[in-house]
């Protein structure tokens, strides 16, 4: 699918991913993933900062509202409302942060509502592993509307 | 209060914080306040964005778990296991985030805790404000062990 040039995106409006060097690592009809190196985001302890972790997995829900709605024909403004984050082990490689995309018949009621009313909401789910078991999950509330 | 060099602490092992410009802002018994400028953490929208937000937000409860352990003589790992996010606002200048610090029989259960089981853990909130009004809320479940 096509990625609607979303690392430069990145690169041209929000710097902190460039700090993080926050890359799309694949989007496919499953979701999208992110990848970012370990290096920038460490903490003390060698393994990845919780900020960095929060950072590229909220991230990561945003790029699929943002992508999903363009390939729809579609620009809209795209926000977190709310999010919930478990953070079950550490990560000490790669941060890859997958956001799973919802079912065809959500992806279509959510173009639907955006179309219609020009404002729409959903609830993405999305997981960074470590050493292939869940290390941080998160759920979030998106909001887009019509970019005027 | 002592504030442990937490600025020498993030430039030394945190390298995110020195890419958002993160500083301690305040450090008192009400608590604790980072402050970072909004030109390296904007958004496609000139306001803050949202993966800046949470790290820096997330980042304030730990350093307040982090310096009230140190204030009580303890060396600990802290990390955060649990969030909830409230994103009720943009945020349009100098992001401040305030941790408060719980009451004082919390502070003293908590330190108390970790010194029989060297193990302890305690919800925090924070709010970043815009224009006076809350715009980012954080509940955040936090855990301290000692370092080895």
């Amino acid at each position: 699918m096509p990625d609607h040039d979303l690392d430069a995106f990145f690169a041209r409006h929000i710097p902190l991913t460039q700090a993080m060097g926050v890359r799309l690592d694949r989007y496919d009809d499953a979701g999208l993933a992110l990848r970012a190196p370990l290096a920038p985001n460490t903490n003390d302890k060698g393994t990845a900062f919780a900020g960095a972790l929060a950072s590229i997995i909220t991230l990561s829900g945003w790029s699929l509202t943002h992508l999903t709605l363009l390939d729809a024909g579609e620009h809209a403004q795209v926000v977190i409302a709310h999010s919930e984050l478990d953070y079950l082990r550490p990560v000490s490689g790669d941060i890859v942060a997958v956001c799973a995309r919802p079912a065809a018949d959500a992806v279509a009621a959510f173009v639907d509502a955006f179309r219609r009313k020009g404002r729409a909401r959903w609830e993405l789910e999305a997981v960074i592993h470590a050493a292939e078991a869940p290390a941080v999950r998160l759920r979030g509330r998106y909001v887009a509307w019509r970019a005027a």
